[in-house]
């Protein structure tokens, strides 16, 4: 008999008579007549009711099955009398997969966020857990898709490397030198003959295949070795970053604004019960916010009238508002939550707050930079138009005292057929968070990595 | 005037008025009475002729433009009277959008594989690595395709970990440590308070995942500090590792078959034109071999039968043949180019070879292993069925002296629920070598690291 999965059996368009089940008991409960088993697969949210006739063979075999242990039934799948399900199992046998031990930690209570963190393993085996990561996976297939349908290339950029894109210095070493090996010139005698760090971001290399291939995107790890421990901050995450030749800074914004909206109105498509559980128990504005994500025009606004918006505003914000600044979070969510009460997109920041390789305005005070800002988590994306003139560029990493050696090969991407171009990076676990109301950026990464964590 | 790529000129259904094209040009050759460009954008191999008239306002702006520019062109889309390809453009406007200085490396005459890897950041821009990295990219969305069609959900296991998955020790370390830092404990003062390294396989991490939600994959970079300077060896690539709940050793066969199928169908169907450079210039025997791949059934046969197959043949082998042994690549390759010439699975592996996680048999000599072997490369995929018995694997742990305790987790899932599962590697970089023929894995990866190369 072929097993079917759980989602299969619930979306049914008929019952039938021979159905296999395999799944994990999520709770039993024993009548005179019946037992009732709730099993789930993982397939979907929901789990299949399960009804054991205390008639029917399959009952001699329940034994001490209950929660937590894997099972596979048999039986016919028939319309259910209760509620909350259209088809229940009416078992004909069942047998005992796997036990679980008596201390099985998921036992049918609410658990912390905090105590399911420290059994991460085992985690993803509730319905909140089970959630997340279910959109995580069909989120990601939505960024695979909008891109390739869009004529854009999926570049794997390097996660080792010796440069840092950024210029920011907050980079974990990769090395095979023993630990506590003393020396000089060690980087020489390091596997790569020099120092090696995690990438933090892709945007560089992305920028040669974007001046090959046209349309480009990373989606992969990026690391910071940044010693913060706030629910906002882990040191490895996954990044998206679309990097477009002949394209500028309104490119750029269409860009990010079609790509949020297909990535939200994709969610809303494709996994109604998981996001309904968020709805419903996690935030309960989330619906609403999700509807404007996807379907809304959003605002587009310089920086420097944005300062103007906060500064007539009548709140009190912990940073002091003046030009120059660079906005935090509390800003930004303000912005796009209080007052506009939509996505907003700033664009043309001070050079000062801004990278190296970003456009230089006319007025030679600002950039070509653009954030996209939503709800709940502020900066979605931070991206720009890339610096095409080489002259302006070399100039730019002077007065930065950036050293011009190490970026010979992006300095060549302006010597050679430079274009306009354009790119951004969009964070996302910052989108998972913004999209379920989940607040602590380790609830929505498989194994999160942060300072003196790193279990599993 | 709305731009169109490349790719939508060359396929389009009727002639265009009004075109607008940008990209890079390849060639430039004149005649009097024209200036024929060869423009390149990235989104396909072919280029579009584009032809000056004499007496055109775009002949003017010709100026210096030839290869290596970068130009916008608008004019009309008209049937072409050459060969090879079905439309030109008839330039109206030409205008120049970046020039190459006069040392580009990338004039028109044949460069070898070893100066393009010298300058990767813009060997992208030439006929064979575009197709390659298009090709590179057309198979990962394939990938995700593939599962997710399945309902397999795709997982980010980390890439920092704890845990060496495969109990090999070639692992680079991932630290914050002042380099030449000397001192006792050094790791309790690191990033993780404990020593750190990349992954090695999501393997582990994947089985949590499994045993929760039921099918998933992984489809991320992986890291090996290996010191070979071979043309098969990278430090870093890239590798998808399905892992399915309540599946045995036929189950994984199963799924391997049927995922090179599809992901070499995929590519037939998708990416022809780029596939043709190969088949061409690269290995005669690609067409054949790829059609065989997509549709043969492969043969299935366990490792006891594979050696005396080997033993039996007239063949010289460098390394012997016995039973016991570790097959090497040029075992491998006999299998499937000369004797049966289709892939080839080859299952129960004796259990000495093989890692400590694999499902022993009761022969009590050979593990439920498999091995996908394709031609060209041999070993594709590397997978098992995962021993799911406490009692068992607890026993293979202190037989191989490997500690306990690291693996409390990975042991905590035969301890609640423990169910049958199976699961495999594919190397990414090993199929893209298999598809094109290229036979340096440099090659089909934008920016490779191996010892001492750090570039880019």
């Amino acid at each position: 008999m072929q097993r079917i999965r759980i989602k299969q059996a619930l979306n049914a368009e008929a019952g039938m008579d021979q159905a296999l089940v395999k799944g994990w008991v999520r709770t039993r409960r024993d009548s005179k007549a019946f037992s009732f088993l709730e099993i789930n697969d993982g397939s979907c949210l929901k789990n299949l009711q399960v009804i054991v006739d205390a008639d029917s063979p399959a009952y001699g075999n329940l034994g001490e099955i209950t929660t937590g242990y894997a099972v596979a039934v048999t039986g016919s799948l028939v319309e259910s009398p209760g509620k909350g399900q259209k088809w229940e199992l009416k078992a004909d046998s069942l047998s005992l997969v796997g036990e679980a031990d008596k201390d099985f930690p998921l036992q049918k209570k609410r658990h912390t966020d905090e105590f399911l963190r420290g059994i991460a393993h085992l985690r993803p085996r509730t319905n909140k857990f089970g959630a997340i990561f279910r959109i995580r996976s069909e989120v990601s297939y939505a960024v695979h898709k909008f891109f390739r349908d869009r004529g854009f290339f999926y570049v794997h950029t390097p996660i080792i490397t010796g440069s840092d894109a950024e210029g920011a210095g907050e980079m974990f070493r990769v090395t095979t030198l023993e630990p506590g090996r003393a020396g000089e010139d060690l980087f020489s005698e390091d596997f790569f003959g020099k120092e090696a760090g995690l990438t933090v971001s892709g945007q560089l290399e992305a920028e040669t295949f974007a001046t090959s291939l046209g349309n480009v995107y990373t989606f992969g790890p990026t690391f910071r070795a940044e010693n913060s421990n706030t629910p906002r901050h882990a040191a490895e995450f996954w990044m998206i970053e679309p990097e477009m030749a002949f394209a500028d800074l309104n490119d750029n914004m269409d860009l990010g604004e079609d790509m949020v909206k297909y990535m939200v109105g994709h969610l809303l498509d494709n996994c109604a019960d998981d996001l309904e559980l968020f709805a419903k128990f996690v935030d309960k504005t989330l619906m609403p916010t999700l509807e404007t994500m996807a379907k809304a025009d959003y605002v587009r606004l310089p920086y420097t009238e944005a300062v103007e918006v906060l500064k007539a505003s009548d709140k009190k914000f912990e940073f002091p508002v003046e030009w120059g600044m660079d906005m935090q979070t509390e800003h930004e969510r303000y912005l796009c939550e209080d007052h506009f009460k939509k996505p907003v997109i700033v664009y043309d920041y001070p050079k000062e707050i801004k990278a190296f390789y970003m456009r230089l305005n006319d007025d030679d005070r600002t950039v070509g930079a653009m954030d996209l800002l939503v709800p709940r988590v502020g900066e979605l994306i931070g991206g720009s138009q890339r610096e095409e003139r080489l002259d302006v560029l070399k100039k730019r990493l002077e007065e930065l005292e950036m050293e011009e050696a190490p970026y010979w090969w992006y300095l060549d991407l302006r010597r050679y057929g430079s274009v306009p171009h354009s790119g951004f990076g969009l964070g996302f676990e910052r989108f998972l968070m913004a999209v379920t109301g989940v607040t602590n950026i380790r609830d929505v990464i498989p194994f999160p990595r942060t300072p003196k964590h790193l279990e599993f």
